[in-house]
C-alpha cells in the first residue's frame, strides 16, 4: 500500500477512529465549532479520486454518502457539505460536515472566516450538536456494522 | 422536474454553459482568480447527493470525476478540489477546481481569505491558466462528445 513517511494521514488516523476497513476509515475531526465534522480517509497514500480505479472510487464515495445519510437522520442539519480538498495534506480524504444556519461559519464554507468572536447562537449550536454526538456516533457505527468502538485509537 | 422559482440555479445556467445533458450541466464559474473553476450542476432542484437514487448519484459523480480527469490532463494542476456545499444556493452542484501552489488562495480553500492584495505570482498563475482555457474547454467538450459549443448560452 502506498505510504509517505512524512504524511500525517499515513502516520495517524487523523481524528478519533469510528469505523475502520482495509481500504478506508471514518474519523471524527474534533472540530470545536463543528463537533460532528467527520472525515472519510482513504488508507493508501493517493492524492485524487481519479487515482482510484472505478470500483474503489465508487466504494469510497458510497461510504461518503452513507455518512451523509446518517448525519441527516441522526442530526437533521440544514445542509450537508462534502469536500475533498487536500491542499494541505495531499492524501485522499473527504470532509462530511453537517451545517446549520446558526453555526459559526454559515453560510460560508467552514474554511472561511468565522462570524464574530462571541456568537451566542453559534456557541449554543455547537453545544447542541455535541449533546447528540454519542447518538450520532452510535448510529454511524450501526450503519457500518461496527458493534463496538475500535479497541485501538492510535495507529 | 423539481423547480424552485427563487433559486438562481433553477433560473440560470450558473455560468458559461460548456456541456448540457437532460440531467446535469457543466459550466465555467467565471472566477477571475481561478479561471478553470468548473461546476457540475444537477438540473433538478434537489439539495443533497443522498436525495438522488444510486444510479443518478453515480452518474453525477462520474461526471465530476471525468471533469477532474480532463483538468489534470489539460492543465496539470498541483491538486484538484472537489466540493458540494450549497449553503448559499441549496441546489445540488459540484465545484471542480484545479489548484496550484502559487494560486491566490493556496493552500487554503478558495472560499478562504486571499493571500495579499497584490500578488504577482498569483496574477501570473491566473493569466497562465486563462491562456490555456480554450484548450481546456475543448478537451472537456471532446471528453463529453460535444463537437461544438452549445448554441444557446442563456436559459
Amino acid at each position: 500500500m502506498a505510504h509517505d513517511e512524512k504524511c500525517p494521514l499515513c502516520n495517524s488516523d487523523g481524528g478519533r477512529l469510528l469505523v475502520a476497513s482495509d481500504w478506508w476509515r471514518i474519523v471524527l475531526a474534533g472540530d470545536a465549532d463543528h463537533p460532528a465534522f467527520t472525515r472519510v480517509v482513504w488508507n493508501a497514500h493517493v492524492a485524487e479520486m481519479s487515482d482510484l480505479d472505478e470500483l474503489r472510487r465508487r466504494e469510497l464515495f458510497d461510504v461518503v454518502v452513507r455518512v451523509e445519510s446518517v448525519q441527516r437522520a441522526a442530526l437533521a442539519p440544514d445542509k450537508i457539505n462534502l469536500a475533498s480538498l487536500g491542499n494541505q495534506v495531499p492524501h485522499l480524504h473527504w470532509h462530511v460536515i453537517p451545517r446549520w444556519r446558526d453555526d459559526r461559519h454559515f453560510p460560508d464554507a467552514v474554511w472561511g472566516v468565522a462570524r464574530g468572536g462571541e456568537n451566542a447562537r453559534a456557541t449554543a449550536r455547537s453545544a447542541a450538536v455535541r449533546a447528540r454526538l454519542d447518538a450520532y456516533v452510535g448510529a454511524l457505527q450501526r450503519a457500518f456494522d461496527v458493534t463496538a468502538p475500535p479497541a485501538v485509537e492510535g495507529r
